[in-house]
C-alpha cells in the first residue's frame, strides 16, 4: 500500500511547496500595506512548508514512475490537499471562517466556481481577497494542466478525445509535458497580464485589476465587491467578455499558436461550436429582452453578452441579478449552466465536445434508422471517433444526472429548500458559482446553507472539477481489488 | 407519395373504426342513465365512422406491407388521429372545452398521461367521465401493443434490445402479432376486471370502480373527482398501488404466463430492478417522514407508498398534495417523475431499462479504468448485448435533456413561470401527470396554462409516448430524402 501512494505523497509534497510560494504573495503584498493579516500567511506557508517536506521525504523514491491507479489518486489527492492547504490562511485570519467555511471557500476558489460563503466581501483585508484570486488563478491552471497532460491517459469521459501522441505516461514522457507545461505557464501569465491591463486602462484601480484579472481568466468569477462585477463601467465588462471567452476555449490552441504562428480557432470543432452557442444565447435573449419587453438595445446586449459568457464559461460574474429579467432569461441561464466551456480549457460544465459528440451520434442513429444497413462513423476535427470514445462521452451525462439527482436529494434531506438543492448541486457540479432562487442567485451567497452542506457541495465541486468518474472510480471495489 | 401513405390511410382507418365503436360505450350509458351529452357521442361516432370509411376507401390495396418509414408515419400519424378523435366529444358537448384544451385532454388521455385542463371533475357528465377513462385505457394498450409488435423493430432508444424472433415486419410475421394480440387484449381486460372487482368490494360505485379501473391499469391517473384519489380508504388506496405497480411491468411477463403457467416476475431483470426502485423510494421516504418529522407510521407508509407507485409508474394520481411534505419529498417525487415504469408496460419515463443498461455501461467503463485491456460485456436477462443498442438507450437519456430544455425554454418564453414550465415540460415527456408549483403541482391543473402552450405541452406527450425518436426521425431530412 505504501508503494502504491509513495509518489502521490512525492508529488503531493511538491505542490504543498509551490502553494508556500504562492502565500508569500498575499503575505508580502499584505506586510508591505501594513495589513497585520500577514501573519496568518506566515503562519500558513510555514505550515504548508512542513507538510511539504515531510510528504516530500516519505515520498522520495529512485526511480518515478505512475500506473494509471496513481494517476487516479494522484489527481483526486492533489485538489484535496490544495483545498486543505488554501484553506489554512482564512482559518488564520484574525476574523477566521469556521473548518467547514473555509475549505468551502478555498474548494470553490481552487475548482474556479466561484460560489462564496462571504457577504461584505469588500470589507475583507486586501490580502485575503488576493489569496481568493490567487487560489482561482492557480485552479484554472491545474486543470488545463491535467486536462492537456493527465485526463488524456485516463478513459474519462471521452476525454480520450484529446490524446495527442504515446498513451504511455512513463519517464520518457516527461520532457514533452515540460515543455508543455512552461508554454502553458507562459500563455497563461500571457493572457493574464493582457486582462489586467485591459482591466486598468479601461478604469479598475491596481489592486482590482489584478485580482479581477486572475479571477476572469481562471473563469473563476470571485470579485472584489459583493455586486460582483456590477460596479463597473460597460468597456469593463466587454474586456471580461473577451478574457471569459479565451479562458473558455482550449489551450492547446494557443500553445500550438507559439510553435505554429497560426492562431486556428474556428478551425477547431469544439472552439467553433462554443462560439456558435454564445452567439446563439446571447442573440435570443437580447431579442427576447429587447423586443418583448422593451428594453434599450445596447445597454440589454452588454448584459446579456456578460452574463451568459459569464455563466457559459463557467464564472460566475454577475452584472446584474438576471433572475429578475423574467422567466424565459431564468430558463435560459438554467440551461446555460450546464453546457459549459471547452475541454481544456478553464471552463468547467459538461462541456461543449460531449454536447457536439451526443449530437452527432443521434444524427447517426437517426440516419440508420433510415438506412438501418448503412456503415457511416462519427467525425471529429475531421477524425473519425472510436465507438467507446463517443459511447463514454455519452455515458458522462448520464453520469452527471445521476449524481446531480442524489447530491440534491441529500440537500433536500439537510433541510435545504428544493431549487437551492438542485441549482446548488448543479451549480457545484459545473463549477459555475450562482444558482437560483433567493439564497444562492446571483443576488445571494452560500453562508445560511447548513454546514454538511457545504461539505457536500464541496465534494461536488472537486466531482465536478475532475470529470467525476476520475474520482468516482476510487469508489469502487475494482479499484481497489489486487 | 401516396403510396407512401396508402398503407398508413388504411391503418388510421381501421383504428377510426375501432374509435368509433368506443363512442358508443359513452352513448349507450349516456343515453340509459338520460345523460343529455349522448349527443355529442352519437355525433362524434357518426364523424369518426364517416372519416373511418373514407379512409379505408383511401388505403386500400391487394397487398398489405409496411416499410421501415411507413411504420415510422404509421406510429405518429395514429395517435394524433386518436388524439384528434378523441378530442372530438369534448367539443360536442353542452359546455364545451377549446380545441386547444379539447386536444390537450385527449392527448392527455389516450398518452395516459393524466394532466388535465377541467376543475370541477366531480360535475362532468357521467358519459364524459367515462370516455376520459375509456381513452387512458385504450391508450394504454395501445402503447403496449406498439412496445411489443412495433418499437422493437425500430431502432429507437434501445427498444430493439426486446425484439424477440424475425427482424422482418411484413405479411408472414402477422400471424403471430394477431396471436399475440389476441393474449394481450385477453389479459389487458382480466387485469381491469380484476382491478374494478376489488375496487368495487374495497367500497367504491361501481361507476368509480369501472373508471378507475380502467385509469389505473393504464396508468392513465384520471380521476373522477378534483380530490384525485385523496377521497378513498386506505384499503382502496392499496389495491391501486398492487394494479399500478401490475400495470408497469413488462406485459409480455403475463402474455408469457398464458402459455407457459409460470409468472417468473423476479427472473425479469427489468421487473426486479423496478420493484427494487420502487421498495427503496417507498422505504427512504417513510423513514424520513417517520424519523425526522414524526409522521405516524401507517398512515404514511400507505400515502408514501402510493404516491411514490403513483409517480414512478407515471399513474399520476394524487392522494394528497406531497408537495406540502417537505423539501425531502419534493426533491424525491421531482426525481421520481423521470424514472417511469419498464419498456412493454403502459408506463412511462425514462424507463428502468434505460437505467440498467446505463448503470451497466458506467460499471463496464469504470472497470476499463483500471483494467484498460480487458474485453467485458454488457449482459441483460443473461445475454450479450450488442454496443449500439447500450449506445442507443444511453443516448435517449441525451436527447431526453436537449428535448426537455428546448421545451422548457419555449414555455418560458411563452411566459409561463420558470418551475411551471420545467416540470410540465418534465410530467408531459414522462406521461406522468402533476408538476411542481401552485399552477400544475398535485393540487393544481393546466387550464390557466395559455394555448400555445397546452399544444405545445400536448407535442411533448406523444413525442413521450413515443419514445422521442419514433417521432424526431420524421423531421430528419434523411427520412423524406429518396
Amino acid at each position: 500500500m505504501l508503494r502504491l501512494f509513495r509518489p502521490i505523497f512525492f508529488v503531493c509534497g511538491v505542490l504543498a511547496l509551490i502553494m508556500t510560494g504562492l502565500l508569500l504573495a498575499p503575505m508580502i503584498y499584505g506586510y508591505l500595506i501594513g495589513d497585520p493579516e500577514y501573519r496568518a500567511f506566515l503562519e500558513s506557508a510555514i505550515i504548508s512548508l512542513l507538510f511539504g517536506i515531510l510528504l516530500i521525504f516519505w515520498g522520495r523514491e529512485r526511480r518515478f514512475r505512475l500506473t494509471s491507479r496513481q494517476l487516479y489518486l494522484l489527481t483526486s489527492m492533489s485538489w484535496l490537499q490544495l483545498s486543505f492547504v488554501g484553506a489554512l490562511p482564512l482559518m488564520l485570519t484574525d476574523h477566521p471562517l469556521t473548518l467547514s467555511e473555509a475549505v468551502f471557500e478555498a474548494v470553490s476558489g481552487i475548482t474556479t466556481t466561484g460560489s462564496t460563503v462571504i457577504s461584505g466581501i469588500n470589507t475583507l483585508p486586501p490580502s485575503i481577497l488576493l489569496w481568493r484570486s490567487l487560489l482561482q488563478w492557480v485552479g484554472g491552471l491545474g486543470v488545463i494542466g491535467m486536462a492537456v497532460t493527465i485526463l488524456p491517459f485516463l478513459r474519462v469521459g471521452g476525454m480520450r478525445l484529446f490524446q495527442t501522441e504515446s498513451s504511455d505516461w512513463s519517464e520518457k514522457s516527461l520532457p514533452r509535458f515540460h515543455e508543455m507545461a512552461h508554454r502553458l505557464l507562459f500563455i497563461y501569465v500571457m493572457i493574464t497580464l493582457a486582462c489586467g491591463l485591459c482591466y486598468w486602462v479601461a478604469g479598475m484601480s491596481p489592486f482590482d485589476a489584478v485580482n479581477h484579472a486572475m479571477t476572469t481568466v481562471s473563469t473563476g468569477g470571485y470579485a472584489t465587491d459583493d455586486a460582483s462585477m456590477g460596479r463597473f463601467s460597460d468597456s469593463i465588462l466587454w474586456i471580461a467578455v473577451v478574457f471569459m471567452m479565451i479562458g473558455g476555449m482550449p489551450f492547446m490552441l494557443y500553445i500550438r499558436f507559439l510553435s505554429q504562428r497560426r492562431l486556428s480557432v474556428l478551425a477547431d470543432q469544439q472552439a467553433k461550436g462554443f462560439i456558435l452557442i454564445v452567439l446563439f444565447l446571447v442573440a435570443i435573449l437580447t431579442f427576447e429582452q429587447v423586443v418583448m419587453d422593451g428594453e434599450p438595445f445596447l445597454r440589454t446586449l452588454t448584459h446579456a453578452a456578460f452574463n451568459i459568457v459569464s455563466i457559459i464559461t463557467t464564472t460566475g460574474y454577475a452584472s446584474a441579478d438576471y433572475t429578475l429579467w423574467g422567466e424565459f432569461s431564468i430558463g435560459l441561464f438554467f440551461i446555460a449552466t450546464f453546457i459549459g466551456g471547452c475541454s481544456g480549457s478553464t471552463s468547467g460544465g459538461m462541456k461543449v465536445f460531449r454536447f457536439q459528440l451526443s449530437y452527432q451520434f443521434l444524427s447517426d442513429q437517426m440516419h440508420k434508422l433510415v438506412h438501418p444497413r448503412s456503415i457511416t462513423s462519427i467525425r471529429y476535427n475531421g477524425k473519425p471517433i472510436p465507438d467507446d470514445i463517443v459511447a463514454s462521452a455519452v455515458a458522462f451525462s448520464f453520469l452527471f444526472f445521476i449524481v446531480l439527482a442524489a447530491t440534491t436529494l441529500i440537500l433536500t434531506a439537510l433541510g435545504v429548500d428544493f431549487i437551492t438543492a438542485f441549482t446548488g448541486a448543479i451549480t457545484a457540479l459545473t463549477n459555475v458559482g450562482p444558482g437560483l432562487g433567493d439564497t444562492i442567485g446571483p443576488a445571494g451567497n452560500f453562508h445560511t446553507l447548513p454546514d454538511t452542506a457545504k461539505w457536500l457541495l464541496s465534494l461536488a465541486m472537486i466531482l465536478g472539477r475532475l470529470e467525476l468518474l476520475t474520482v468516482m472510480v476510487l469508489l469502487s471495489p475494482v479499484f481497489w481489488r489486487g
